[in-house]
């Protein structure tokens, strides 16, 4: 039975912005960022650690997620963290790092900016550019990184509405950059048993109202590095064209997140059932 | 009354009651009702409209849930309204007509139960009773239906915390039944493109917290019913017991949750694509 | 500058059910209960103990509230507890001890319902009944109150919207009762340090919205003692009709809810502050 | 480093940063802002519009709020919206225009910095910086605002808990800067009725953990125009210490947030029923 989604059963008053919009475009955008595409058949993943701690955590973490069958490697050198006492990142010399071991690996990375004065660094350095949940409204930022001509993951911010998260990146497209990514990493309730609600029905709306590619974080989704595997499986079947998830050489040494944080192990073991569950819906893992 | 703990990463303060606890038993428990198993190896699927309205509706959607692969009917005599002005079901004759079709269709029914003195009246009728969402925290009900010796169908409260949840399946325990399934069926957020919030994440954690089967609601749990064949997959790839959805013979003209309800064409396909999801994980749909 | 509520700002979607609307009635709803009224120029003070423990307990905590400036006794013997293992009350029992010590101190009394079995016998016995939280989406009981010809106190569910909380008042008031209190006790969000969030933005909305008195519970809406003063003044500040509190007359011995509940000194020191506050926007403190 | 628990009553696992801490000091935080203080006995009112528009609304609106009893001004020049393709606020000019209605009329004014880079500008121009909701948690902001010595209105995020509310201030005060004041401006919730839900209880809350100041805007909290006097009412009752309130000399003209900014008549009347509450709990309005 057809229905007609724009008419019908969605919330009064949920309207979606024009450039992000997928009746606007033909067809779904495709992203490519170091070489590799999300928003086409196959289901991207990225992996890495949390933060970038030193060259030996970095440089291990990022040969065994190749190793594994990542396509992208995530770190972050700018952390926004809750508390001013908790560890900042590396900055600079973690973006540094980073791009050193990429090349090096042979694997691409995304980090996190937060301040529209280090755009341009790390636009010249990185692969792809995150904005995170605390920057989703940060409207200065979001047009800098919609100047910088460079890919762009968007995450949702953990209390925003998809027509908010929508018009956050409208806020890129309208500076002329189409090239987002955007991802559900898990919205706030009231449950206190998982560090975030990880909402997967934001995956089929989110295809559903535009043409960008959208993936999922169970790493910040669920807070529970036990629950990881069930939730990216789910994340696969609920149609997400790609993942990020956290994974440390040392879980148990991590400064940020450990328990969130898969090691190799387990993250090669997940990779061999994510390709299960996404040949069961007609798609293969990259 | 000692509480358990279960003190991995789950969030401070969240204890589990005894009774409910995985710790407190060796295996998971099986609820079998109208000869179907719950909690084994297999997905178990329930399929029906949201309410009986009348004997060809009732006697069409049997026919064709059951055709499609349906192990259980469902379908609501007693409705819990949001309004008084709204249709209010068919009482005692709805559920006498869901005993009549279920015997004739050879399909085993799941109803709910609102009231205490309704208790004994659809424990005598129905293949397994149904605590609905509005009803979790009723506790004079939830000792009724313990003393009751049916199955029962528990449905999570739609802002109920997982252990409010198992409390209240501690309640029905407390009497001596231990034939429970726990359900999720969506969370009230701030979201409004969805009825609900679908969670599930609940599935893996009450799992790992308790005994119990789980199976899940994509109907309530999305509202919409382009939605609901992805969210069905996901809910199987996080690892659900079952599916209970609402299939109506003609959605258009349902009395209520139309908007929510397959048509028997695409629960029928939608069948066919849970049984690859299934395997890919390891099980099987029954 | 007039603003005309129904056709301009409230988000759309939310409707008014015709009998509990203010448009159709040209004046208030003033409810009387034990010679009591609720809904006029006066504030009501309703205080007591969150559970009927004992006697001594009872009366003296009735003297108290009585002595300190209370209108009403409040009080429980059928308790809705989230565990099975937490006392539950003492029942009829505690229902008849409620009705003598009412009687011997002078004070009426207004107890929870909370099983269609049970109307009856409480009708028969308490000045007004109280419909919880929990059950306030309970149709079957809402129909029974309905039909009792008793004030009833309705609490505001912890997860209910506006709507759906006069949806539920016009359960009641289809059975030809319109002797309805609203009562907002704090709904459920992300806050932690309170036990809810008190919205007393609900109660100018909802005497806009509706005829019917509301008062405010700041007790369970802050769960902290020390905070229920000052939520107190706020609520009467914000055009609360009355004020439901607990008090014990020695909090840390009581059998629940001890942490939020007044103790006798507090309470008449409170109930002069609240006097200044209602002369300050022209109402007094029955 | 060391965090402090309040080990009374609140909520376990809530901690409460050092230098924020109420512990930490033996007297609350005054904060003078172009001669204005607040955390004294004095409960301050700042109004104004939501933007500057243009010359004659701002001299106009400033004019009469100044004669209604404001002793602040407020009014944006960076204006956060979530499209963009609202008015977007007129930046630079609107900063100089502010500063030069304000030294005219004698009113100092507050207004918001969105931008790291725009920061010295601002604290060069204005008595005192707002950080607004969607920015409360953005890192590289609130230590730029913490360097430059300026007082800091730091609003709560619409999703923040009181913690990481007081751990955003905590990043402020960690750069030296210990002139901030904390607005409550409501949260967002499942309620769709108001624009927020106003946590008035988050002023006695934030008051017995810290030693700063704590304000209440009304406006963004219910947003509508006539709900403002009430909420307003009570949050002076909650023992606020001040209120931001949405002021417009044309409210149905106004480029945005019209439908809850008062009209200067209403303003005034207002203030009269505001000093009378504050009169009541011995304090007075300035």
């Amino acid at each position: 039975m057809a229905t007609d989604f724009y008419n019908d059963s969605l919330s009064a008053g949920c309207s979606i912005p024009p450039l992000v919009n997928r009746k606007t475009k033909s067809y779904p955008t495709k992203v490519t960022a170091g070489g590799i595409t999300f928003g086409g058949s196959e289901v991207v993943i990225i992996a890495g650690p949390c933060a970038v701690e030193n060259h030996e955590q970095l440089s291990e973490t990022a040969r065994m997620v190749k190793a594994g069958g990542a396509s992208m490697l995530r770190g972050g050198a700018f952390k926004p963290r809750s508390s001013p006492y908790n560890f900042q990142g590396l900055g600079q010399e973690g973006i540094l790092m980073l791009r050193e071991i990429s090349r090096a690996t042979g694997i691409p990375f995304v980090t996190e900016v937060m301040d529209t004065r280090q755009v341009e660094f790390v636009a010249e350095n990185a692969d792809m550019l995150q904005v995170g949940s605390r920057n989703m409204q940060n409207y200065p930022l979001l047009k800098e990184v919609g100047l910088s001509h460079k890919p762009i993951l968007l995450k949702r911010g953990m209390m925003a509405t998809i027509e908010e998260f929508l018009l956050a990146a409208e806020y890129i497209l309208s500076q002329g950059n189409d090239q987002i990514i955007l991802c559900e990493r898990g919205i706030r309730t009231f449950e206190p048993t998982t560090r975030n609600t990880l909402d997967l029905s934001a995956v089929p709306m989110l295809k559903h109202m535009s043409h960008l590619p959208v993936i999922v974080d169970p790493s910040h989704g669920t807070g529970h590095s036990w629950m990881v595997p069930t939730m990216a499986r789910a994340a696969v079947a609920a149609g997400a064209d790609g993942l990020i998830m956290e994974v440390h050489y040392k879980p148990d040494e991590a400064l940020c997140d450990g328990y969130q944080s898969l090691d190799p192990d387990d993250f090669s073991q997940l990779m061999t059932s994510l390709r299960k569950v996404a040949a069961a819906i007609g798609r293969e893992v990259m």
